[in-house]
């Protein structure tokens, strides 16, 4: 095949000019993944030129349909299309891909690139980010549109490939769109029976179509992916499925990876890696493609240009919307506030007087238990608070007076999440991308094992998700080891981003949920005991001062020791001071319970909490090795659990793994003998 | 219904003594999980009378069928299996249900109860053990067995719930036991509709039988599962399955959770928490049960103990591998070394000879290919090296030279695990506790996040297995911040008994991979480079040293300071050395490459290598926080990353996170400047 351009369709030509951008920009960097945006070009023209409802001028626009790129080493592919389309993406940029600071990484980022919905790459996250932005847009759908007032209706597309099918989080996303039956959720599976081992056949033998009915999907099966125009009637017939809301979509797009390559395409060896001079100039001649590296003819660029009709677009709902706001001033401003991600403007004051209220309460429960009741008080405040349970409602206690279920075919606030720790996770991702909650999810704390990767997603992403894990130590007592955390307080702790809370009573967790849904730029964890902790008595100062993350609890006169601990471990620090004042040795209790919140204070503050010259003893009821950090410079001490655990009655466990008040007696006075 | 014991079938006699066993030791305990037993208990005593093949007497018998009880909280019914089966569980261990020091913990514990085959609790991990299980016997079966001689001939049963299968791993598995044709693997699904939160219609709706014919496994639907008959009829169908070599079977049992319990059968309510008095005695009402607690006749003992029958086929299987062995002495005594984990006789001097000539090819290259080739040369010297990659073979480097691929009508010893980086993890675990194998498995060190719970059960189930983790830094270039670890070292090192070695040239890799094979009471995981690293010089003396975890790669006669680095950094360090010597300040090199391995030497071995008053510098491009543990009581810094990295070549990467040689020289000076 060695045609004119000008003979080839213009279909023909977009999908090539995508081809050649990506062939070109990684063959620049020597480094990418040519073979995804080749094998998919026609499916991205047929998507991106005549269904994909978006305004490259404004990527904010609320009510733009949602792209994901869940295979999303291919992002060549979507920059090719930002350009494209028109958003503030210039050639220059798809010149420096995967360079230092430019706008083209080597994965998508949001809020990297104009465009980018979410960070994907990290297989499998990208769908369940859009389940999670799918079930947003229905919930939203349900609570703010009126009749003949549809200022939510947008689609979630989703392009992924067999590796995204053969991770395990597939299977939870798909089977929770399914029983959610998320109708406007349309994947295009790039069946290409190639990933990078090679041909799939000797590890990828599912029958996806029907395993997707299995979960309750419409599948549209064998498209032929390099058609542009069978994809678009498998696309009409999805959106006639979302439309009928007869459950989410499957398109199963055959394809060749690396699409026009003549001595690689069908191969793995195009997945991940540079064409080189010789096979770009044969595939140039085999595809009739003329121009130098990065040079699109204007009739392509106008294919492809979506500002003009994206504009349009944007202005029609914007008149819908105007016309809502005159028939429904506040929804409409309660939907503004909501999707910009601003709290209510008397929050501030609000949260402040619920935490007075609950130190006034001086309750003792656990701190699930207190968590619990933040939610309440905080749903009632902030009705854009969303979240669940995976499938331990009434060990996480993450429900709520009122809350309703989310279901199907009801739009409530609380959502049984299911035994999907990893899906929850990612989709809480989707959910804050999409806008318009703050998504919290829970389940025990050893398994944020499950899900950490999406944890660490959404730290990378800057999003406002919090975690909700309750049963986080040796405390939870006779489930065993399998249950107990030990090393995932301080690991969590290393992710950059996340704030770990691990309050001490039920007024440090009212502080944390104040503080997490406060925080705009990033996810925070709570842990949370299942045990019951007594109340502290504290100050208006101390009060204020449990959000600096680190604060004096209990102090004493020039005191010899500063005793540090965290959550159920405070109680143990507070009865050692008792005991060390019996024996005349005065001694400070610093509660701390978020250190990421303390390192932001000020060189001051944190010297006037730990002052320099003072032995310190850490009491935590987790692996100790990353509080030494806290005794750099001081003799110091760590009271931890360098182990597993076992199954047995709390108290049983406490005394044998040292947390009780004769240990740490012991070991306070043995820091202080050769201090 | 209220049947007198002696008008009472013994099927239902059984069944009824494994619920009160059950419901009696959660009682007594006040903390359990009694509806799954009273739900499997016909279902159980179908497996467990009629089919499964042990021997009470001898839980390592090679042959032995597995059992894997995945629902793990269920583990009453296990205990209650193993003591009525003959097993050394007296009736006492399980009135001692779930306290400090029992032989019956929360969960069940391999290692710790006998017949105990996986310890399991977290969902899902259980049946993937037992894929990796019957992937052992398979691979054993086809590699020993001779005509005539099927000395490897067992099942492996697994018994799992709604839970099991809505987490995302069992995608995974169930994908690969089916591309893999895995036909002895047979699994019971408690089929209850109900799951912690309740009713599972609102958030579980699969089509589970279709969804496992999509698998390509065999499906038997709809069996009661209170009828022992038909229970009976389905295994024999399985078996049938197994026996035809068509594919794993998947039984769907529909049982009632609690079955029995007159007012909780049915409900959530009974998962996860005691009867109490009253319905316990309701319970006894209905059910005929007529005996005091733990009480349970002899001719249910009877009827459950295996032990006759146990030693008769044992003593089968004995009299056919002694035919086996005198017919093919080799094999035979290969397969006992290979099942009783030993390594062959001759290793450690073999192993410590490949290690000299590793240091005299002083090959620079990257850790990744260093592993690869310290794979082939232990694999022509262990046979029982079993291993591959998650779909990046050629990233990872896994394969050697002959290796052959595992496939369903292929026995190699290289496995292709898919896109499936947890599913991979938890077979790990079942393929070393099956035996015969030491398995290894190998992804990006970030995705170690997907498989995070199953390295921590390696961890915690003291297994031989080897995580081989390639592009270990930032130094990883352009893939950017999604696949760029910067946490992960730190955090993975707080999994307690998990070794994790990040080695700095070919030589230290290759002593990585000895410690790995050689350790057998856990796990190791390799944190690997993707960029060449220089080979370091070092005479015999530090050769051995390696294995300690830490030694003094470069010194100087009274150093003024110690620089502490892992892997690529080491060369770095020995730079800094260099600049120091040129400046007249004498530096010692620490090469840190495994800190569990430092940490378990002599305080005198660690106090030569760190001397306590020498200043220390700390150089790892990771998260540095955990370092400070090893800079208790002097002066010292950290050179690390605390934030995610960036998309761009390495070279500027390393720039601009403070890689470079003055960069790490600045952090010198100004540490010697106030030290």
């Amino acid at each position: 095949m060695n045609m004119r351009l000008t003979q080839a369709p213009i279909d023909t030509l977009c999908a090539n000019a995508l081809r050649f951008l990506a062939i070109d920009a990684v063959e620049a960097a020597q480094s990418g993944h040519p073979g995804m945006p080749m094998g998919m070009a026609e499916i991205a023209v047929a998507l991106w030129t005549r269904h994909l409802r978006h305004n490259p001028a404004d990527p904010a626009w609320p009510d733009r349909d949602r792209f994901v790129l869940s295979n999303g080493h291919g992002s060549m592919l979507l920059y090719a299309l930002l350009h494209l389309s028109g958003y503030g993406l210039p050639i220059e940029e798809l010149k420096r891909f995967r360079q230092l600071d430019s706008r083209t990484p080597g994965h998508p980022e949001v809020g990297h690139t104009p465009g980018v919905e979410t960070t994907t790459g990290p297989l499998g996250q990208g769908i369940t980010n859009a389940v999670g932005m799918a079930l947003a847009e229905k919930l939203l759908a349900a609570e703010f549109n009126r009749p003949g007032h549809a200022i939510v209706d947008h689609r979630t597309w989703v392009f992924l490939g067999d590796g995204c099918l053969m991770e395990g989080i597939s299977h939870e996303a798909a089977s929770f769109a399914g029983v959610q039956r998320l109708s406007k959720l349309i994947c295009l599976w790039d069946d290409n029976r190639i990933s990078i081992d090679g041909s799939v056949e000797g590890w990828f033998a599912d029958d996806t179509p029907a395993r997707f009915r299995a979960y309750g999907w419409n599948v549209i099966e064998a498209v032929d992916g390099h058609d542009v125009e069978a994809v678009d009637r498998a696309l009409r017939e999805a959106i006639a499925n979302a439309d009928n809301d007869i459950g989410p979509t499957l398109v199963c797009c055959r394809t060749t990876i690396g699409q026009g390559s003549p001595a690689r395409a069908g191969t793995a060896d195009i997945h991940g890696a540079p064409l080189g001079a010789d096979e770009i100039a044969a595939t140039r001649a085999a595809l009739g493609w003329t121009h130098t590296p990065f040079d699109v003819p204007a009739e392509i660029r106008s294919a492809f240009d979506a500002r003009a009709t994206g504009a349009q677009r944007q202005a029609g709902w914007q008149q819908r919307f105007d016309a809502y706001a005159e028939a429904f001033p506040e929804p409409a401003a309660e939907f503004r506030r909501r999707m910009a991600g601003e709290l209510p403007s008397a929050f501030g004051v609000l949260s402040h007087a619920i935490l007075r209220g609950v130190n006034s309460e001086a309750a003792t429960v656990a701190t699930r238990k207190a968590s619990q009741q933040a939610i309440g008080r905080l749903a009632r405040a902030l009705p854009e608070l969303l979240g669940g349970s995976a499938d331990l409602t009434h060990s996480n206690l993450t429900d709520w007076p009122g809350c309703g279920a989310v279901r199907a075919d009801a739009a409530g606030r609380h959502i049984n999440w299911g035994v999907r720790e990893f899906g929850m996770a990612a989709a809480l991702n989707g959910i804050a991308l999409h806008g318009g909650f703050i998504p919290f999810g829970a389940t025990f704390l050893v398994f944020s094992d499950y899900a950490r990767n999406a944890i660490r997603m959404s730290a990378l992403m800057k999003q406002r998700v919090v975690y909700v894990m309750t049963h986080d130590s040796i405390g939870l007592g006779e489930d065993g080891p399998t249950h107990q955390p030990v090393e995932h307080i301080p690991s969590l702790r290393l992710i950059p981003g996340l704030d770990v809370w691990r309050p001490c009573d039920a007024v440090e967790t009212q502080a944390a949920w104040n503080a997490a849904v406060t925080r705009r730029d990033g996810p925070t964890l709570l842990a949370l005991s299942r045990q019951n902790l007594p109340h502290q008595t504290r100050d208006e100062a101390q009060l204020q001062a449990i959000a600096r993350g680190g604060y004096v609890l209990a102090d004493a006169p020039r005191p010899a020791l500063v005793v540090i601990a965290t959550g159920s471990e405070v109680a143990l620090a507070m009865s050692l001071r008792m005991q060390l004042h019996e024996r005349g040795i005065a001694a400070r209790v610093v509660s701390m319970p978020c250190t990421a919140a303390f390192d932001r204070q000020s060189a001051d503050y944190r010297a006037a909490v730990l002052p320099p010259d003072v032995p310190r003893l850490v009491i935590e009821a987790a692996q100790p090795d990353s509080w030494w950090r806290y005794l750099a410079g001081v003799r110091g001490d760590v009271v931890g659990i360098a182990r597993f655990g076992e199954s047995a009655p709390a108290a049983a466990l406490l005394a044998r793994f040292g947390f009780t008040p004769q240990t740490v007696l012991d070991r306070a006075l043995a820091l202080l003998a050769h201090a």
